[in-house]
């Protein structure tokens, strides 16, 4: 699965080689396409992609395939909304979800859906209000006049704005997205097919998953009328055949420094993976004693948890590659060769060594004040951004903490209060988790482990704040997020009051000597680059809309020629009857009923990372033939490189998800929808 | 916690700086000692020293402190007889044992103690029998050649022989061990004072922990009459003291080429972390469920996993250190320009980098198959062996897998016949976790998952080992161990069976392709540095017995000077009364006739790793004044360097250890045996 990991990375630029590259929207390499797979490809369906694609807030892709709102993504992107969902006692995770009726398609919550309708050049703005500056002088106006575009664009709680910045700041884009807040769901299948072979064969392929579900974005009440969508095609794709994948790519480091590779070999990742691994098993082991209401949200953050684990496994490998190394060794070699001023670039990849030397200092404190680990509990979580919110409303927009300005408080907000559950059990075992991976890290003598503490265990501590907070109640949420928590004594806002003032300093250390060094370095080491190469460039992902092409296409793993398809008797042929490998009764009841031969998942060239699930692959004729759901193992490198031998994008193929809708979940009314009245019969 | 971690590792040889050095006992450097210390030893001093120092088979070391056999050792290392021992409903780790009177003294079944009484030097032998030989065929020739010798040695089961390979290959040592089976549990305190402050500040500095245990060696069924023993002193050490360790460091590393430090940095330690990380929360999720009885098993596995994964997180920081790599590399550019043919010096670095290629390429399968983690069960270890001797008995000695050989044997049948505890639920979680992982990390279509797993779960295959298992009894395990398990059927057995071609298979081009290769290379390197240094040198860690030197000294840590005393009040200070700062009933109980000022622990520059556990620490008269059992954080990149900085040993003061004999457990009988009549009292 290939959902967004929230590295803390800053964007880049790379060079394309082959199928590589992550392009934008509005500067598709028609060129190149031409040249690599003599196919050419109009303006009009570049656009037609653009406004065929959305994005998850949650961290995914997607896309609309029909005029009434209907939207395709992955099983494991709507995971939180059928745990959700589920009445007490039912497990919507495992026995799917389908709509037989408009009536009976179901609210998610907090999921948000966003369609980029418009990208404009605001480079020379931010340029102009940032000239002759540097630091954290530089920063903070660049911060100031990007909330500034932004809040000028959001003209309405229907429009998102974001500025991204490309290239490492050579330019600055404005996306203006239209939100669609009111999302429901239509059909998924049952995890069990969903996520055939489970953790065990995630980010394996061959593979055998039915990961599609899809939504409907809803308008006043009623399905959205969408102009533009894409056509589907049942007929699967053929070996070696073109295909695009449009989508959000998160976060890719293809042109980090040396330095900044070693700090993750080094530190980040080894850390990542020692406590990623923790947290599965403190799941697992709370699975065995949770009740069964709890089971849904144990196993959704088993999910993501484990999903994460064998990215970072995968990725962490790569650093262990001789090549790889090298060939960052040499490029800035050949980087400072290039350069009229070499002494400049020997600087800027100087401080960047530095600030990562800092950053390792830092990192421990970071990562569980600030960071990533902060934020295992949904409690702490909504507890720290009510108390955060009560000293930054006070702050001119632009000064604020970036996730307060108003550019994003509106989805904040949605998130904070939406009436999402969190298990009582669940958030004791984790809060208890952190605090107490927060003495053993920073130990037992730091004055963050002695106030949150107070000579108390970890355990007791948890268990006070699960039953002394109101915090899972959505509106006492919005009421002490619109009016203040000060006098309510929540223990949940204690602990994150007792967290701010470290977290914030930790924070302002990160943003002061990593970041905002790292940028400036980047900004020197970019320009040279680019001056001095003349190849196509596409900027590092950003979790914004691009697209990508490529070709069916097998590959070669210790030998082994793996050839691109899998069909359905494939899928039976694995089923053991034993989880993970246990087919839904439903499957095997149909089993006569579907053709085995229907091509089920594919490999591609496409060249994805976390954040494209869910996105559409489509041929050149802009119909949909599959719906990414995951990468090969070999693609875990991706973020750092690309290897077009090896590193595979997964699919799933319209041929198997319309074979399965009719012949196992008998969803006509979907069918007729996706593929027609006539097409929809046999 | 000190106790040996079983890395994986050959033997080195180092050169000495400052306090640093494992001197062998045949080779003290009393110069170097008179030159830092102004202090004379004697020869007698040293022979005394190594006859009164003994090696518990598990991994620790102690020390003779009576004419009567008693022996000082760690709590940490005695926790398993004390997890043995309790009976049902009683929890001897969590409430201490004394032996009130003599027939109270409770045996520990599989405990093993070691006295070293003779080393002799066999190198012209062992060069002889492998002349002119190189690879497979040397390490063959030379495997045989050291079995023969130790069998030779080995003139009765009380008798212990091992050949050392000393400053890799340049000399090779008998060591003859006087072997003592019958061990007897004196003394131990609750865990709750011996390992205060638990995991959180274990390996830190300042410490407050009664680290202790007392055993007794019997001989013919009454305690032993020990010639040789030291006596303790109760006046404490003083700032600057000299003082001195005997022990026995397992392994260390220090002359590491890059490559192979590389490898433990970005392939080995991260993955250890991960999956001792996993197997903590594994552990705690089972305290949680499992019943009194398994309790204190479950809380001793949790014990040295957590212990592990704080050991190699701090090793591993070592290698984020710019200035730890920035030394290899200086050295191996030394070591070449020293040498006079520098090809074959080059040659060999690059033998030894490719082989840690190889060791990359094969690492998941060796570690889960044959190394570390193919050892999580109990049950399955146990079936390793009967599977293996089945086979191995059939070969001659020379041929025979190194544990295997006469030897070895006596030992092994001693762990195997011992009647030792083993809980059911715990082996269950442990043996679905070892199935787990094999099919996770080396992937579904591995021809081991599926032998092992057949189409079912993990868990349920677990399960039926558990209840199918005869292994449990300890009589079934000799019987089939001497009589063969064919035709048994049992599923443990079976399983070892299905692990036991791929694992021969792994080990077999480990030691071809990694170690010999290893070996070899080490070879050249060894010779080229030592003729070319006219430093004192002492050989890499062996876990034989060592000598080390150094003072009580403090530190500076992030800018803050730590003195190297604490003292009792000072424990009483940090008892918030919550685990893992709880202090015994007893404890708080007696504060008052407690002086509070008797020093607790302290921190000395000896130069000490895992293994040293229960070290006893002397003084210029052979007088005993502590017992080792951790060294700080900054001493785990012990195995690697030493850092007379900040590298600090830490030891329980003799003086706490009397105190609270006498004032909280009025253990009369132990301190009239320790202090004589007239210092017992008070």
């Amino acid at each position: 699965m290939r959902k967004t990991l929230l590295l803390l990375f800053v964007s880049w630029c790379s060079l394309s080689f082959a199928d590589e590259g992550m392009w934008t929207l509005d500067d598709f390499p028609f060129d190149l396409v031409q040249q690599r797979h003599k196919v050419s490809v109009s303006r009009e369906t570049i656009q037609k992609a653009m406004l065929s694609s959305v994005r998850l807030a949650q961290g995914c892709s997607g896309s609309f395939v029909s005029p009434d709102g209907l939207v395709m993504t992955n099983h494991h992107c709507v995971s939180s909304c059928l745990a959700q969902i589920s009445k007490p006692g039912e497990d919507l995770l495992k026995v799917g979800f389908y709509a037989r009726e408009p009536i009976d398609e179901k609210v998610c919550a907090n999921f948000e859906i966003e369609q980029l309708v418009e990208i404009k050049d605001v480079t020379s703005r931010v340029k102009e209000a940032t000239k002759g500056l540097a630091g954290a002088d530089f920063a903070k106006k660049k911060k100031e006049e990007i909330a500034r575009i932004e809040k000028e664009c959001s003209t309405s709680n229907d429009v998102k704005c974001e500025v991204i910045t490309l290239y490492h700041g050579a330019k600055y884009h404005l996306y203006r997205y239209r939100r669609y807040n009111d999302v429901r769901l239509v059909f998924a299948p049952e995890a069990d097919v969903a996520f055939f072979g489970g953790d065990p064969d995630n980010f394996m392929f061959p593979r055998f998953d039915l990961d599609v579900a899809f939504l409907r974005v809803y308008e006043g009440g009623k399905p959205l009328k969408a102009k533009d969508y894409f056509s589907v095609r049942t007929e699967p794709v053929g070996d070696g055949e073109v295909v695009f994948v449009t989508g959000h790519p998160g976060r890719t480091q293809r042109l980090y420094t040396k330095a900044q590779v070693e700090f993750l070999r080094d530190r980040l990742f080894p850390l990542f993976m020692w406590l990623l691994g923790e947290m599965r098993q403190l799941l697992l082991g709370l699975l065995e004693r949770c009740d069964d209401a709890e089971r849904p949200l144990v196993q959704n953050d088993l999910f993501f948890v484990e999903n994460s684990l064998k990215a970072y496994r995968g990725m962490h490998l790569t650093f262990a590659e001789k090549r790889f190394m090298e060939d960052k060794t040499e490029w800035e070699k050949q980087l400072i060769a290039s350069a009229e001023d070499k002494q400049t670039v020997q600087k800027a990849l100087d401080d960047i060594a530095f600030s990562q030397k800092v950053f390792s200092d830092i990192l421990e404190e970071y990562l569980l004040l600030e960071g990533r680990f902060s934020m295992v509990s949904k409690v702490l979580v909504w507890a720290r951004h009510i108390v955060r919110w009560s000293e930054e409303r006070k702050k001119p927009n632009e000064e604020r903490l970036s996730e307060y300005t108003d550019a994003e408080l509106p989805s904040l907000k949605e998130g904070l209060f939406a009436n999402i559950p969190a298990g009582k059990k669940l958030e004791e075992a984790k809060i208890a988790f952190y605090l107490s991976k927060i003495r053993e890290v920073l130990g037992s003598e730091h004055e963050v482990s002695k106030a949150l503490l107070q000579g108390k265990t970890p355990e007791e501590v948890a268990k006070e704040v699960v039953e002394g907070t109101r915090l899972f109640d959505a509106d006492v949420r919005k009421k002490m997020f619109e009016e203040g928590y000060e006098g309510t004594q929540d223990p949940a806002t204690e602990i994150a009051l007792h967290l701010d003032r470290a977290a914030r300093a930790v924070r302002q250390r990160y943003e002061d000597e990593v970041e905002a060094k790292v940028n400036v370095g980047q900004d020197v080491i970019a320009s040279v680059y680019f001056k001095n190469t003349n190849r196509r460039v596409y900027p590092d992902a950003t979790f914004t809309l691009r697209i990508t092409f490529g070709k069916v296409a097998g590959y070669r793993e210790k030998g082994r020629w793996i050839a691109p398809f899998t069909d359905i008797k494939g899928l039976f042929e694995k089923a053991t009857g034993n989880p993970p490998y246990a087919l839904p009764e439903r499957w095997l009841m149909a089993k006569e009923k579907l053709n085995g031969d229907a091509l089920l998942n594919f490999a591609s060239t496409c060249d994805i990372v976390g954040g494209n699930s869910g996105s559409p692959v489509f041929d050149k004729d802009a119909k949909v033939v599959g719906v990414v759901f995951d990468g090969n193992f070999q693609s875990l490198g991706g973020n750092f490189w690309f290897d077009e031998e090896v590193n595979r994008a997964v699919a799933v193929s319209i041929e198997a998800i319309v074979e399965a809708l009719k012949g196992v979940y008998g969803a006509d009314r979907l069918v007729r929808e996706l593929v027609g009245q006539g097409k929809g019969k046999r």
